[in-house]
């Protein structure tokens, strides 16, 4: 039986101060979640501020939320849309050309159900160059989603996603191929 | 290969000056957003202000978020849940005795993925009378959603729904009448 | 035809004075909202307050959402994550050792779709000891969750889960045993 009491995230490395993640947090609420305006340039540089690494020209909407800057990386020309959330407790990598479109959830977490102890796990999500992930798709742990895959709306990715593959469902399935 | 450099999105009519739009974006933070009491009949007459065809007797909770009010048109009766998002980069026409659950997002943008600029692509939504959004379910751009037609709760639908359909799933298919 | 206009929830108990309930949305919107800190025994002592039978060591996240406090009951070590919503008409009566994950939606209401006055209706959900709610998944009116079931990620329960069932799909049907 679950018994909660005895979970620790004692192993846990949350990757930055408590007074980093306070002060990141404040920031976000403010910047990020109130803000309604995007101020795309403005965000870039206080994510790079706070560890991230990110390219030229990525857009940042309205109510974007990143939980861990200091575990994000994207490339250049990567849209993040409005109440997309990257729940980064690892990294999550965004290669060149990415759509995150609007409410999707980037999920690098999870529980080991199978343990009373219901113990964390957390591995990276890498979304490959090109990769779209629809409005309210969601993506977990350890995912990675191939070059030019698209994650279609609402869509749940347990799983890797091929190369040029149009998945949809919960599991997201194959579908289609995107090109031709 | 998608390109987002080469994205423009020149050819989209917003349909509002810069000005209107930002004093709209503060408006829908400060009323729409942050209000935690509904008071639908202040909202009804500022979607108004804004240019939006809103009826009689139309109820609007918390933190339901409309893109446009320009693009906005909604007869009597209508109920708007919590959270519920219209993301109306092209008209969202809602009939009389609809209700939109809560979370429910009505989505009228998408994108070419077969071009490597990743157009953007604007279809109306259209909600005939005494359809039911359930919560959390998501509508795509160009979708009619026929009279009585109830989409279920969490359920996603890229395509039309027939009048008096109950519809249930990722991608929504038909599971019964709603009469009988 | 459904007719929102004769719609009526006057049988409806919301089962405290008006008064209380713009106190608790003021106060739900500055803790529970806006504040980006978790700040949980504050959180247990103001729903306590407000009616709420609240365990021991009981964790609730940012943007937790509470609809009405005073029909609320939660045991020992039970974890509510960020953005989940406790959209409790009824009681929502959550045991110990449970974990409901982020952007999940416990919605105790719907509506009697087949009368033209489309009447509310509102049924408890229980979530028995150990269960587990994905990250946004939905659980509908009436609902039980047995002793240790799982919903998985983005999964809509509109039936009742077994006990140690691991469900899954819109729909959600039963896809494997969380033991052995």
């Amino acid at each position: 039986m679950t018994d909660l009491s005895a979970y620790s995230s004692k192993h846990f490395d949350r990757g930055a101060s408590r007074l980093k993640e306070v002060t990141w947090l404040i920031t976000s609420l403010l910047l990020f979640q109130l803000c309604p305006l995007s101020f795309s340039a403005l965000k870039r540089s206080v994510l790079r501020f706070y560890g991230a690494k990110i390219g030229r020209n990525v857009t940042i909407k309205p109510q974007v939320k990143i939980t861990f800057p200091w575990k994000l990386e994207i490339g250049d020309h990567v849209w993040l849309g409005e109440e997309c959330w990257l729940f980064n407790l690892e990294k999550i990598i965004i290669a060149s050309n990415v759509c995150v479109s609007q409410r999707a959830f980037l999920c690098t977490g999870s529980h080991n159900y199978k343990l009373p102890t219901f113990d964390l796990i957390t591995k990276p999500i890498t979304l490959a160059e090109g990769a779209w992930i629809g409005a309210g798709a969601w993506v977990g742990p350890g995912v990675d989603i191939g070059r030019q895959a698209v994650l279609t709306a609402g869509s749940v990715a347990a799983n890797h996603l091929e190369p040029d593959g149009i998945y949809r469902g919960n599991p997201a399935i194959l579908v289609r191929r995107r090109s031709n």
